[in-house]
C-alpha cells in the first residue's frame, strides 16, 4: 500500500533514471496503484523513441490498473507520436484517476488532461510539483521558452585563472573533477565552445572514460561558435567520434561585431532537439553569454591553487562598475577530490 | 573523577578562551586533579601580564593539589617573568606529577620539565599533543622560527576580481563576511597592508563592531608596508584609534627593487611581540609574500558574483608556468551569509 504522495516520490525517483538519455523528451516516471492503493506497476521513460513511462507501468499492471490510479510526474501526452498517446492507453486500461505533478508545457503534446476528463477519468494536478519540476528543470525551462537550458561550466584556480602566464594549463583541476565533467557532458544534448578554445586547446569534447578512453554510448552534439569558420580542417572536434556543428555567422545569423548571434544560435540548437546545453567556454564566449543573460546555471571547479598571472576564467561580460555586477546564488558547494565544486544560479536582474 | 586524557581535553578547551588576548604569550589551559583523580582546579591564561593558567588552577585547588596531578597544555615556564615561574608554584603546591601536551619551544621560558624533575616531580609529555598544538599553532610556529605566523585574508568574486573595471568595489562581500573579518582582526597582533591599498581605499584597519562602529578593546598593530613613505599624513590608518607603524625601507631594510625587505619586516614585527599577523592585501603585496613563501594560512571570502573585468585579487606571485603553480590544500569550506569562506594551507614545495 502506498499513498499517492509516496507514489509520486517514487515516480520522481524513477524519472531521474532517464536523465541524459531521453532528450529531446523529458524524463517521466509513473506508478500505478490498484483500486485498493497497492502498487501494481512502475515505469519510466528511458530513451527517446522508447515507450513512455505510463505505457511501461500499465503493461506491468495489466488488469489490476482497472479502477486504479496512475501517478505521473508529467501530464500524459495526447498526441500521436512514435508511441501513441498515453491518454488513450490510460483510458483503455480503465484507470479511474490520474494524479499529475507538473502540467506539460509542450504545445504539441499538451491537452492530455482534457482528453482524460472527457473520457470520464478524474485528473488531479500539483502533487509534489516542486520536486518533479526540479527533476525536469532543464527540459521544462527550455520547452517553455523555446530555447535550450544553458549550463556554463568552467575550471579555474582560486584567483580565477584558467592558465599560467605562458598559456600552460595542464591540469588545473584534478582527475576527479575532470571525470565529473565527462559525466556532466553525458547528460547534455550539446557541448558548446568558442573557436578560441578550439584554436588554443584542440579539445575532443566527447563524453568518455578518462582512464581508458572509451566513448560513452550517447554523445552530445559538439558545437563550435565560430563566426568566420576558422576551425581548422584537422581539429579534433571534427573527428568522427560524435556529431559536430561548426556554427558560423553565415549559418546562424550575425549579431554585434559580425559575430554569431547567440540567441539565434540557441534557437537553432532548440530546433535540432537540444534541450540542455553545456557551455564549456572559453572566457570570451562565456562573457558574451552572461552579458546577454543567456546562462541558466553555473558549475565551477575551483582548484586549491594560485597563479597570480595568466588568462582569466571569465572575460568581458559587459560589467564596468560594481553596481552592474552579475549576482549569483550558491546552490551547492562540495569537494570533488582536492577541488571545490560549486553550483550557482544567476539572480534575475530587474529589467532596466 | 576525570582521566588525564579527559582533563587534557578540558585544558585545551580552557586554553582557547584566551585566543586573541594573550599575545605575545601563548594560550595555555590547566586542570588540577587531586590524588584520587578528582578535578580540584581549572585555569587558563587570559591576557598578557595576567596570571598563568597553572597559577589560577593551583589557587583554586589550594591544599587539594598536594600529591595530585597538574594537566597543562604547554610545558610550565621556568623563568622569572612578570608572574614568577610556574615550576616553583607547582613544586610549592606539592603536585606529584605534571602531564604536558606540548613542550615549550621558547628559548627563554624553556627548561620547565627539567626543573620539575630535579624537584622530584614526575613529568610526562605528549598527551593530546596534536590537539594542543593545533590550538596554539600561530604562537608555536612563530616562536619556533622567530617570525610571525602570517594569515593572508582576501575577498573576491568567483572570477577572482577584487573590484570592477572602473575601480569600484563597495561591497564585494556581504556584511556577514565583513563582520567575520573584524572578528579575525581581533585575534591578530598586527594587520598588514601595502601602501597601494591605503592610497586606493584609505581603510581604518581597526577591529570594530560594523553596526555601531565601536572599537574592540584590544586593537592589532596597523602596519603599512610603504617603501618610500608615501602614506598620506591624513590617511585614516594614522588616526589615534590603534597603534600604527608605517614600515619603510629606511626603517626595515630594502630588498629587491628597493622595496621593503619582507623577511626583515617579519623579524621586526616579531621583535615587537607580533606572533599572529593578518595580511589583508592588496594583490601586489600578497603576491610578494606568496612568492617568498611567507604565508602560513589563507582565508578567502568568495562572493557569488562575477565581474569579468577589473583588478585581480592576486597579482604577480612569481609564477610563470603551470609547473610553478602555488599548491594549496583546502582545510575548511563554509558559507558566511551568501558568501563562501575557505581556509587553505600552502603545500610545502620541494626545495629546488
Ligand atoms: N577555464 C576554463 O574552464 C576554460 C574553458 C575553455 C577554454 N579555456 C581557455 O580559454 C582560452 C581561449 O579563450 P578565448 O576567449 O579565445 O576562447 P572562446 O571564448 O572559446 O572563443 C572566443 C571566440 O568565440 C567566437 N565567437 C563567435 N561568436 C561570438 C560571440 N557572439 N561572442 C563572443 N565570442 C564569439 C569569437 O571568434 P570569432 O569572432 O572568430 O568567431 C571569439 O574570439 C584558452 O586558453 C582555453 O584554454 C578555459
Ligand atoms: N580583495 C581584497 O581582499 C583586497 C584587499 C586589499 C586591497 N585590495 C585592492 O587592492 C588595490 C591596491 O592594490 P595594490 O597592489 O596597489 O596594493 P598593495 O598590495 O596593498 O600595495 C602594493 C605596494 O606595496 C608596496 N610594497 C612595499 N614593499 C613591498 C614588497 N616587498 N613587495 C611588494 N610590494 C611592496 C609597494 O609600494 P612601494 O614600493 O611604494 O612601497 C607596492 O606598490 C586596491 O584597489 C584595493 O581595493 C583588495
Ligand atoms: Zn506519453
Ligand atoms: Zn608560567
Amino acid at each position: 500500500m502506498a499513498s499517492v504522495d509516496e507514489a509520486m516520490l517514487r515516480a520522481i525517483a524513477l524519472a531521474a533514471r532517464g536523465l541524459g538519455t531521453t532528450s529531446p523528451n523529458p524524463v517521466v516516471g509513473c506508478v500505478i496503484l490498484d483500486a485498493s492503493g497497492a502498487v501494481v506497476g512502475e515505469g519510466f521513460h528511458a530513451y527517446a523513441g522508447g515507450p513512455h513511462a505510463e505505457i511501461v507501468a500499465l503493461a506491468q499492471a495489466g488488469d489490476r490498473a482497472r479502477g486504479g490510479t496512475a501517478v505521473v510526474t508529467l501530464e500524459p501526452c495526447d498526441h500521436i507520436g512514435r508511441t501513441g498517446p498515453c491518454t488513450h492507453a490510460l483510458v483503455r486500461a480503465g484507470v479511474a484517476r490520474v494524479v499529475v505533478a507538473v502540467a506539460d508545457p509542450n504545445p504539441v503534446a499538451g491537452g492530455g488532461a482534457q482528453t482524460l476528463r472527457q473520457a470520464g477519468v478524474e485528473v488531479e494536478f500539483g502533487v509534489r510539483g516542486a520536486e518533479a519540476e526540479a527533476g525536469n528543470v532543464a527540459w521544462l525551462t527550455s520547452v517553455r521558452r523555446g530555447s535550450p537550458y544553458v549550463i556554463w561550466k568552467y575550471a579555474a584556480t582560486l584567483d580565477g585563472r584558467s592558465a599560467a602566464a605562458d598559456g600552460t594549463s595542464m591540469w588545473i583541476t584534478s582527475e576527479a573533477a575532470r571525470m565529473d565533467v565527462h559525466a556532466l557532458r553525458g547528460t547534455a544534448d550539446a557541448v558548446v565552445v568558442g573557436v578560441g578554445t578550439v584554436l588554443a586547446d584542440d579539445p575532443r569534447l566527447t563524453a568518455r572514460n578518462l582512464r581508458d578512453g572509451t566513448l560513452a554510448i550517447r554523445q552530445p552534439l559538439r558545437v563550435v561558435v565560430d563566426s568566420a569558420g576558422r576551425t581548422p580542417a584537422e581539429a579534433r572536434v571534427r573527428d568522427g567520434a560524435a556529431p559536430t556543428w561548426i556554427a558560423t555567422a553565415a549559418d546562424v545569423g550575425a549579431g554585434p561585431q559580425g559575430r554569431v548571434d547567440l540567441r539565434a544560435l540557441l534557437a537553432a540548437l532548440y530546433r535540432r532537439g537540444v534541450r540542455a546545453a553545456l557551455l564549456e567556454g572559453g572566457p570570451t564566449l562565456a562573457g558574451a553569454f552572461l552579458a546577454a543573460g543567456l546562462i541558466d546555471k553555473i558549475i565551477g571547479y575551483v582548484a586549491p591553487k594560485l597563479l597570480g598571472a595568466g588568462p582569466p576564467a571569465l572575460a568581458d561580460a559587459g560589467v564596468h562598475t560594481i553596481a552592474e555586477v552579475i549576482d549569483l546564488e550558491y546552490a551547492e558547494i562540495t569537494q570533488v577530490g582536492p577541488d571545490l565544486k560549486f553550483t550557482a544560479y544567476p539572480r534575475k536582474r530587474e529589467e532596466g
